[in-house]
């Protein structure tokens, strides 16, 4: 297997839902791994003065409805949730910390989040939220509790948002593969493009 | 034929070029035609608070770079011009004069100016030069110098942005087909599929 490919993601990126459910169905189309980096968008578009989509006016309520359009056009399933955006450093951490102490239950957990998130309406900025889901997946929640207050864990996330920004990340999702950079779900096709050629 | 396509554009912005490329052959399939907005994104980029893409660090360097790959996965002949970006109001207002005393040759124009820029590095914020790409097309060159230095045409340019602003649009290019809201020639298989299914 060649060199994994890149995945930075925000958990409050409804785009980066769509290529959490899609990116590894691709990669292993070409034989390839996903290295998933959850990472949060804030701090990186403070750093460049940009700011998140939905908030800009006009813009704002287009991205709304492109979102749930998106969804449809690649029938993926998606329900706008109630709060939205939210901060999502618990939902980061949480993943983070199952990186490091059960990695092998960590895309399960990415994937849960999102979806819970993105199809349930459950609000992962709520702590309890993150522990129930965590827990439901056989996972030590008193344990996850007592990473997630702890200040290791707060800043291995802002050092994994520094790195990401320093690899040019800048939004979600943001894709590294072979050198090669792509934001947003929609140059999945050209990824796949890379993927398949070796060059785009 | 059904109602036309509505399909907004900066002289400017390279992705209107690929969507000016592409836009009347994806409505020709499906029996309909385009309406040419020549729009001017400065004035509605102000408005709304944002700024070109390429103003932005880090998301300016990346756009460049994915110009050049998206050119290359669609097949659109695309160089990067030397003065970039460029105001466009010369070649807007072209346009818009041509659209009102020579419709017939309004589409060749407009495809001719973005070639001109983004295929020969031709400046088309210079009028001289937009004055000799339309007598080449055999459009009255002095007729056209003597409308562009008018302050009705100037007007009817400011005019038109800003009822594109009404209309919601915010990027280059931008499409309103069946009263859907396209941004983006990343968003052309979407528009297709509304084309096709009539719906989305």
């Amino acid at each position: 297997m060649s060199t994994a490919i890149d995945f930075y993601f925000d958990f409050s990126s409804p785009y980066g839902y769509f290529g959490a459910v899609e990116i590894d169905k691709l990669a292993a189309r070409y034989g390839r791994a996903v290295s998933w980096h959850p990472i949060l968008l804030g701090p990186i578009f403070k750093t460049l003065g940009t700011n998140s989509l939905v908030n800009i006016p006009v813009k704002g309520e287009y991205s709304r409805h492109d979102m749930e359009r998106t969804a449809r056009f690649h029938n993926i399933f998606y329900k706008a949730p109630s709060n939205f955006p939210i901060g999502s450093q618990v939902a980061a951490r949480a993943t983070l910390w199952v990186q490091q102490t059960q990695p092998a239950k960590a895309v399960e957990l990415i994937k849960t989040l999102y979806s819970a998130y993105f199809t349930e309406d459950i609000d992962i900025s709520v702590t309890d939220n993150v522990l129930r889901i965590a827990a439901d997946l056989g996972l030590d929640r008193a344990a996850l509790e007592a990473a997630l207050g702890s200040p290791e864990l707060k800043d291995q996330l802002r050092q994994a948002t520094e790195a990401a920004g320093k690899a040019g990340v800048f939004g979600s999702p943001f894709v590294i593969a072979d050198g090669e950079q792509f934001w947003g779900f929609d140059r999945f096709a050209q990824l796949e493009a890379l993927l398949k050629n070796g060059k785009i």
